[in-house]
């Protein structure tokens, strides 16, 4: 490639400041340094966390910033020391990292990398420097490991996975972060038996993303609880079979589960981030061998348990980050089961991804994918860079 | 039998006050209304709950009463509708119902019946009375289930498991809960994997229980951790490899737990029944994939984890109550291990019953077990009947 080893300009939806539109702006791609990929992006989708960081007007939010962790795209060009892609591969980027190095990489079962530990960084992971400036010089910050906001964006080969190029992008970048973490946590964290029932607590991407993972492994009742009635009619697409909007119940959440399920769900998924909702997925998940999954990001609320309470109840606590997948490993085998569809149709064991793809947008119209996930109107939008 | 039908004046160690000795006294045992069974006790041995909640003044603390509820018995007689086992079988009593007719109990998952829910009651769990009366007539309470203290007792067949005669009564009476409990923590509720490191917090019977089952699953380090020094050398019997007394410790017990493991131990096991051991535990236990399992019984504790903790460290949380085993089916199993010895020495697969057994005492003696459980002397004192 002609631009290779040199800086590439182009554009990129950068964020001055906390909960502010994002601008197209000008930005300077600095060439990948050893074991870094600068990749030209397909297309990326807007997840909830690039909102909830956005939010922030101090630490870690930090501005300009591009954000942006959704993502395919096709690689330019290669920093030292770079052998698992070549230029010209689709790759898919994720903000987990996948070393192969480090104890938890080389570990079946872990997917928290001990080099690489995640933080909401600004900085690319080996040296700790940005990739990007603006026209006057000014560094612009990165957003963990991805930021895809941009035409081109450099990103380490830990946090990159390499995919068959025939699937559709608009589908292929879902699986960078909201509905492998779904689908994970439902398949790969609590390993959902066939015939159990299910409550997920908070029904957004993710929490679809885990009734699609449930669907999958054969659970014979989902309960869905959300406070937005519209995505009542939308979760019966991931297999969601039951609703509860918490406004219309008079009694506390967990007994109306308690009552639906006579003693409580199989499983319980928080996706929502808050540690009471934790709680009541607690209190109806159960007795004996119930499992109760954390995905929603809640760093204040301090739990409540005594120890008696789980020793005595059988009940099992356990977070799910990216649904305990392996990047690398693990999104490969996901997109096999959307390609192959066909084949698989007829045993519902296809993972159903168009329907997250509720909008898509040009790049110009970034801020409208913002508008629509704040309104609870959009799953997935997904953003075309070249439209 | 002639006694068929007719209740039978026999001795009983009785507790008549919180904390007092036990006196050997006469009572009458009332025969076995429908689904009980009344049963000659061969021998019992002492285990720390019954200490615990011999020390109580106050609810569930409740006199006079018979204690024991590790113990091996041979059928005396049957009340009507038991068909389970007949007149001279050689049966264990549990503390644990397994009535086999719940959703619990038909399930292979849990142990928690939900037809017998587990209380620490004074009463036969059927009918609500009790079938001890003292020689002035006086109601003698039940405890949990069994009354082991007594040369004869009356136990619903729920809490009844049938064995192999050919069994050393010695040994058979304690899978009735201490070993079973920490063999099953190890081998059923957490599944230690070979290769594994295990770290046990106190190492005491339930601890040095563990250790066994962590030893017959193949864990390569088994760190016990206890303030008194006598149980080191003993917890070498039970494949215990490293030990910790935390007065020793300058820094934190999970600190030094870190640090020695590189990382965290892959299961923590909380034997003493502290909300604050619980904590310790699950900071030294392996981030990615680590689970910490309470055994201990602290009802009074609030546990202190905020969700992203929990979130984010890909540590699990669980307890184990009577090891996950369903009494009926997993203790003829355990014994097995014990009574195939010979043939499982070489696999190191035999259960180590015999180190358990540090002390045996006649009945006349009985309250010699309490003194030496108190001081710490004794991992389990057998108690005969006949002696």
């Amino acid at each position: 490639m002609e631009t290779q080893g040199k800086p590439i300009r182009c554009r990129a939806a950068v964020c001055r400041k906390a909960g502010e539109a994002l601008k197209i702006e000008e930005v300077i791609v600095a060439p990948p340094k050893a074991r870094e990929v600068r990749i030209k992006i397909i297309c990326t989708s807007l997840c909830q966390s690039d909102v909830m960081v956005w939010k922030l007007e101090g630490p870690p939010g930090i501005y300009p910033r591009i954000f942006g962790h959704e993502a395919i795209g096709v690689v330019e060009s290669l920093g030292e020391n770079v052998s698992e892609v070549k230029e010209g591969d689709t790759v898919v980027p994720t903000f987990i990292p996948d070393c192969q190095e480090c104890k938890d990489c080389l570990s079946e079962k872990s997917n928290l990398c001990s080099k690489f530990p995640f933080s909401i960084s600004p900085w690319m992971p080996r040296d700790g420097t940005s990739r990007f400036t603006d026209t006057k010089g000014e560094v612009v910050y990165h957003f963990i490991n991805v930021s895809s906001f941009s035409e081109y964006t450099v990103v380490d080969v830990a946090h990159l996975t390499k995919i068959d190029p025939s699937v559709p992008p608009n589908r292929a970048c879902l699986l960078s972060c909201g509905v492998s973490t779904g689908v994970g946590a439902a398949c790969k964290t609590a390993k959902v038996e066939a015939g159990s029932t299910v409550a997920i607590f908070g029904i957004g991407a993710i929490g679809l993303a885990v009734a699609e993972g449930a669907r999958l492994c054969g659970a014979a009742r989902i309960i869905g609880v959300d406070l937005n009635p519209d995505k009542f009619e939308l979760g019966k697409k991931f297999g969601v079979t039951d609703f509860i909007n918490p406004r219309d119940c008079t009694n506390k959440l967990s007994e109306v589960i308690n009552e639906m399920t006579d003693g409580g769900a199989d499983y319980c998924f928080e996706c929502v981030g808050s540690g009471s909702l934790v709680q009541e997925a607690f209190a109806c998940c159960r007795k004996g061998w119930g499992k109760t999954i954390i995905l929603g990001v809640d760093t204040k609320s301090q739990l409540s348990f005594t120890s008696y309470e789980i020793l005595h109840s059988g009940k099992r606590l356990m977070g799910s980050f990216f649904g305990n997948y392996k990047p690398k490993s693990d999104i490969p085998v996901l997109l096999e089961r959307y390609i192959n569809k066909v084949f698989l149709i007829l045993a519902q064991l296809e993972l159903n991804l168009d329907d997250f793809v509720t909008h898509e947008v040009g790049f110009e119209d970034i801020n409208k994918a913002f508008d629509l996930l704040l309104a609870g109107k959009s799953l997935r939008c997904v953003i075309w860079m070249d439209k």
